[in-house]
Formats: structure tokens, C-alpha cells, sequence
């Protein structure tokens, strides 16, 4: 009798078992992983530097709130885990699993990256955005990524940017010659090539070399971050228009492996909250650039001025001969190049009777606004 | 024996009942509410129209996939459920939940909305952007909208628009006297000023009203839809800039006790969804607009003309005269008003050293491009 009683308690405990199996399968069918996942983010922005710096909180905030919390990823400045010119190797090794900055730092490793931020005379900031999501830049983009083990990310755009900070006037092409100037990535290039002498230099030490006299004149990125760094109060002349980045567009680049390991919503969040970080960033600075500019030259006396036709010419020229060696042997490369030209050319062409036909019409109209 | 035996079992099964439960509530404390909301969305355009039709599809899929199903939208053409003109009341009164079209449609209830849609003459798709998302307008649209029960998402763009197709060459002020155009919103009002005739009608049945003489002219979008609809059929003359629509943007309306219905994750996708699209439908416009003028130059013959000088200046002396009767007695009203023209004068001032002068610079380099 006993053995019977065991054995029916064991029947009735297997059958639990069973009906707790099913209902466990039958509740993960329903509900989506609730896994979290506790990602870094490093990036090339000093911390929380206003427009670019902030781009990437604001990302994960955003994302953390859409996840209700199963995506939560920690932000860190330039040097706060790796330098700024650390990010793309320290997501390409996994060792964190996100960055934020832009392609063109990486030009060194990979030329070709440069075509991904910007080119001098290049696309706008719009015209960028329109090759990419809609002209097959985003694929060119991922595959040259691929061989990094990285996915890439438009996110964020700073718009045209100035030419620059200049401790002298620029009256013609002379005036460049042996000018010592911090201007990185492919502008730098150019600088040297129309005769001047390219410095790259992080960002937190341009001030003390402009006042030292270690370099006489300097790009940063316009009005509302140029303002900050207070370089009106060692260079008089501000010079438009930013010929060597006229819409450089910021990357969010995630590791390969991190990327496949998220769930598909999760996967889709961070597309979308890139596309949205890459307008809101365009926003912020087409916002603050002018009451920076206005305080630039009223406050502060800076000279703003137009560099001279010789000038743009002669950096054109060597642009554009430049620029279609930059490929070298790297059929991807060169394939990147055909796109992006292939692209200004047309797009310029629709520009010319839409963005640039209507700014136009606007301002000769101006004095009659009210 | 027996009884002992069935107690026993029963205990058996009582014990791995609580397990359930317990297991059950355990897993309901850490999965959020996974409620499906199946809401319905209705559009001013026509179903599938490339771009604009097309994008509230795309809104729809990428937040069904964020919100692994949890968010699930239909959206209908103009006219499936409610006509295109109807869809502010619509979801105002919360028939549906939502809404995807331009605020200007709304003028005759709502004059103030057309500041949040397009202002002839004044931002464009950069600079609106740079007003709604960090320059005030959005708070502002938000105000005005709450009378009327809405949530105003900024949900598109299709930048700088083209002045329209026109069936006789216009050589200067006096070939539009009289003109009958089919030209709807504030653009209307004004090329009434000027001397034209305004018509409203619907984008279905313009090719028609061309093709009877009853408008001698009319605007749409620009070449990658108006290639669609076959202008070039009724009229030989493109003319541009697009005075009238520098940089539409499109809304998306959300009823807002359904707005307030959802769980905060939710809501965050919508504006991450809205975000994105804003920036997406812009890059699409961007990158189709120019082949599609190619093919309307090299294929139909169609010939591309500027507005001549003095019909641009006649058309903003009028504008600008109008728009500042617009707010009429409304405080709301003046003070977005007041913003943007602000916001215009502050961020033009810049785009003249950025955007402009960039553009002006690049195309005046254009003989040296390869």
C-alpha cells in the first residue's frame, strides 16, 4: 500500500512539473526578453561639451526610457576610459560596446571613412543625410565598417561650420603660405597642399597654442562651440564659410557582436533613436549658432569676414585632385568615392534652383522684411 | 487508507498549485504591461503617394517592431475613412487616435497653424527644425494644438519646394495678373495680393483642371511627385524657388487622451519614431527630387525658369504684409508670430555665413569639380 501511495504522490508531482513547464513556454511566448543589457559608451567629445557632447546622454536617455530600462548605457567622455582617438579601436575590439564621434578621425586606418563626415565642398549637412538614408551611402558605409566589426550610425551633424580663427587678415592666397593652422582630417590635407602648414591637435589644447603662438590660426566648429572655448580672446579675425566641412555628419558606431546579441525591438530602438538624434542635433546648433555669433561681435569685437575668392578657389582645386586620389588601390574605396561624387553632382543640381535659388531670393528681399 | 491516500495527493497538488502562483506573480513583477494597442491612423494623402503618402506606412512599421506589437497602427489613405480635409477634426473629437498632414490645412480653423506647416519667404526645412525643436515653436504648437485636444509631433519635410507649372512663360508681374493657380494655404492668399487668382483643389484632380483650362497654373511638391503626376503633360513651364513652401513641415496628431493612454515607453517611441521620420522623408526628397527633374528636362522637354526679380519682390512685399495681419486678436496667435519672426531674422542672419554662403561658394567652384 505504501509503494502505491509514493507512486501516486510522484505521479502528481511530475504532472505539476509538467503544467508548471507548459505555463513557463506558454508566458515567454507572450512576453518579449526581459533581459537587460548595461552597455558603455565611449566617445571623442570632451564630457557633456554643449551640442556634440550632450548628443550622446541625450541618446541614451532616450533609449533607456523607450526600453523601459533594458537598455541602460553609460556615457564617457574623451579619456574617461580610452582617448578620443581610442573609441573606434576600443568598440571594434568589443571592449565597450558603443561609441559616438565622427569617421574622419579614423582616417589614418581608414581613408575612406572620411567620405562618412566630410569632404571639403562637399555635401551639406541635408544632401549628406539624403545620401546616406537614401542614396546607398548607408550600405557603402556598413560594408567598409564590416571589416571593423562595426555597425554604423548616422547621429548627429553640426551643420556648415566656420572656415576658422585667424590671428591676421587674409587678403589673398599669400596670406596662407607657412600659416601654421590646427585643421585635421582631409581639410588639413587641402590647407597643405594650397601651401600652409596643417597641426592636429585635440581640442582642449588649441587655446594654449593659439596664445603661445605654436600655430596662427584655427578651425574648431562655429559660434555656439567656439564661443566657449573663448577664442576671440586670442584671434581677431573669424572667417566663413567652412569650405573643409560643410555638414559633417557624427557617428554612433556599435560593436558587431553587441549588436547581434540585442533583440530585434531592441535592435530597431537604436535605429530610431539615431535618426532622431541626428536631427535634433542639426536643430540645436542651426538654434544656437547666431545668438553665439551676435555675442561674438558685439561683445567681443571679432571681426567675422568672407575668405577671398583666390583662396576658395585655390583649396577647390587642390580638393578636388586630392580627394580622387584618396582611394589609392581599395576597390571599395573607390567605389565610395563614385557614389559620394555621383551623388553631389546630382543633388547639387536640384540645390541649385531649390536651397541655394530660394536663400538667395530670400536675402535680396530682405529689406523688405519686417 | 484510502482517505489518507487522497489527502495526500490533494496536499501533493495544493503545494505545486502555490508554486504556480508563485512562479506567476514572480514573473509579473519584472515584465512591463504588455497591453496591445490597435489604433488607426488617417492621412491627408493620397495611399501610397511616394514620400509623403509613404512615410506615416514606415512611421507605423518601425514602431510596431520597437514595440514588439505592442503598438500597432493601420493607417488610411484621404478619403478611405475620412476625407483628406477631415482628419484635424477626426482625431481632434477621437474617432481615431491619429493623424498624419501639414497644419496649414487647417487655416480656416485654425489661422495661427500655418507658422507650423510653411511661411512663404520664410525657414527652411533646417531652420524649422531649429525652431520646433530648440527654439520655442514646438512648446508653442503644443499650446495652440491643446485647444483642440491634440498632441503635435513635427513628422517630415520635403524641403524647398518649386514656385509650380505654368502654361505660359512668365516674363514679369503683369503675366500673373488675373492668373488662375492652384495654390492652397498662406501662399495663396498671397499670390491673391499680387494680382492672381488662388484655387484650392485636391492633388487628384489637378491634372484634370490643368487640362481643361479651368487653372492656368498650379504648385504640388516638386519633381519626384509632381514627375507622377504627369504635369508635363499640361504645362511647359517649371518654374522656381519655391517661395511659397521653403521647407514645409509635415505633422503627425495624436488624440490626446489616447496620447495620455499609453505608458511612458510608448510615448517615447512615438517621438523617437516621429524624430526619425522627420529626418527621413527629407533625405528621400533630397535624393529623388533630382532625377526626377532630369527626366522632366532631358526626356519631356519641360523648360525650367526663375521667377523673374520683380515678381519675387512683389510676392514678398506682399507676404510680409500679410503674415503680420495674420494672428489678428489672438495673444497665441501674436506670440508665434513673434517667435518666429524672431527665430527667421536670427537664424537667417547665420545661414548668410553658413548654409548661403557655403552653397554660393561651392557652386561658384564648380568649374573645378571632376
Amino acid at each position: 500500500m505504501r509503494k502505491l501511495l509514493i507512486l501516486l504522490l510522484c505521479a502528481a508531482l511530475v504532472a505539476c512539473g509538467g503544467k508548471q513547464a507548459n505555463q513557463a513556454s506558454g508566458a515567454a511566448e507572450k512576453v518579449p526578453e526581459q533581459k537587460v543589457y548595461k552597455w558603455r559608451m565611449v566617445t571623442t567629445w570632451p564630457k557633456n561639451l554643449p551640442g556634440v557632447g550632450v548628443a550622446p546622454e541625450r541618446l541614451a536617455e532616450v533609449l533607456r526610457k523607450m526600453s523601459n530600462g533594458r537598455l541602460q548605457i553609460t556615457v564617457y567622455g574623451a579619456g574617461e576610459i580610452v582617448p578620443a582617438l581610442g573609441v573606434f579601436d576600443a568598440v571594434s575590439l568589443g571592449n565597450v560596446e558603443m561609441g559616438h564621434g565622427a569617421a574622419y578621425y579614423w582616417k589614418g586606418k581608414v581613408p575612406a571613412a572620411q567620405f562618412f563626415t566630410a569632404v571639403p565642398f562637399g555635401l551639406t549637412a541635408q544632401e549628406m543625410n539624403g545620401w546616406l538614408h537614401h542614396g546607398g551611402g548607408m550600405e557603402l558605409w556598413e560594408k567598409l565598417y564590416a571589416r571593423y566589426n562595426l555597425v554604423p550610425l548616422a547621429a548627429g551633424n553640426t551643420g556648415v561650420q566656420m572656415a576658422g580663427w585667424f590671428n591676421k587678415e587674409i587678403k589673398s592666397l599669400d596670406d596662407i603660405q607657412g600659416m601654421k593652422m590646427r585643421i585635421p582630417g582631409f581639410g588639413g590635407e587641402v590647407f597643405e597642399a594650397a601651401g600652409g602648414t596643417a597641426v592636429n591637435i585635440p581640442g582642449g589644447e588649441i587655446f594654449t597654442s593659439m596664445q603661445t603662438g605654436v600655430i596662427d590660426a584655427t578651425e574648431w566648429i562655429g559660434p555656439y562651440n567656439d564661443l566657449a572655448f573663448g577664442f576671440y580672446q586670442v584671434a581677431k579675425y573669424y572667417y566663413y564659410p567652412g569650405w573643409q566641412e560643410p555638414g559633417p555628419t557624427l557617428e554612433m558606431i556599435v560593436n558587431k557582436k553587441a549588436f547581434d546579441s540585442l533583440p530585434p525591438d531592441l535592435q530597431e530602438m537604436l535605429r530610431a533613436a539615431a535618426g532622431m538624434i541626428n536631427e535634433d542635433l542639426l536643430s540645436e546648433y542651426t538654434a544656437r549658432n547666431n545668438a553665439a555669433l551676435e555675442e561674438l561681435v558685439q561683445k567681443h569685437g571679432v571681426i567675422v569676414k568672407r575668405l577671398p575668392d583666390d583662396v576658395l578657389r585655390e583649396l577647390r582645386r587642390v580638393s578636388e585632385d586630392l580627394v580622387s586620389k584618396l582611394p589609392g588601390d581599395d576597390p571599395l574605396a573607390k567605389e565610395i568615392y563614385e557614389s559620394y561624387r555621383k551623388f553631389r553632382k546630382d543633388a547639387s543640381a536640384y540645390t541649385e534652383i531649390s536651397e541655394r535659388a530660394f536663400l538667395n531670393a530670400r536675402a535680396e528681399t530682405d529689406d523688405l522684411a519686417q
